[in-house]
């Protein structure tokens, strides 16, 4: 079930002077950087208070991100709802007739299970369950 | 200073018919309705565990969100960062070669002051300082 908001995916060209531009607006805490090699993206998260922001950079062209901004340029990507089931809250979503991206989650940043709904059912707003696990780094 | 996201602001184009999609997906709580007057926008809000959403429609063709639909189609519109002076992180920022779109903090909703930066300085996102104060209504 869903009980909050996760983080914010921004897609970025540049991954750390992206860092350095969102440094200078906010706090940026407990930065945690790491690369999800099936999804093409190195990402650089850290925590803003009450919440996470996650700076996504495509490793190379064939990735959404790259794809993304190649399409839309940079920019807010995504809103990742925390769940405690994301399998459960995936299945949900498609029963009641939201388009689904992934059918089943599949892992993501920080070992986190992520799966996707497409935003064409949801006012062009991507949205990603995201069922935070014991971090393995 | 900024302490964390007040609110995530998503533009639409029926804030009614919105509402019940994201309902559908997430805790909706406190859901709070509002017109500001001077932005051409009505408001629903709500509570998603950590942090607010803020469904946004314009209430004429002048308004800057029916402008942005117009322009990229409705979806996530700005990230707003919650502060306790609006008015000195603006002027920070502007110092530090951020792109403002207000120079001095106006009222929004919720009666919070709020300031914008341009998102050409900010990878195409649309950074909104925000105060909260005593709402009245």
């Amino acid at each position: 079930m869903v009980n909050g908001i996760n983080h914010i995916g921004i897609a970025v060209k540049n991954l750390e002077e992206s860092l350095k531009t969102f440094s200078g607006l906010m706090p940026v805490e407990h930065v945690h950087r790491e690369t999800v090699e099936a999804q093409k993206v190195n990402v650089a998260s850290f925590i803003v208070g009450n919440i996470m922001i996650e700076l996504l950079e495509g490793t190379s062209p064939e990735s959404a991100i790259s794809k993304f901004i190649e399409k839309k340029g940079e920019g807010i990507h995504h809103i990742a709802l925390q769940t405690d089931d994301a399998a459960y809250d995936l299945t949900q979503a498609i029963e009641h007739g939201f388009a689904p991206i992934d059918t089943t989650p599949r892992v993501g940043a920080h070992n986190a299970l992520v799966g996707f709904l497409h935003p064409k059912s949801t006012n062009s707003v991507l949205i990603e369950f995201c069922q935070p696990r014991n971090e393995e780094h």
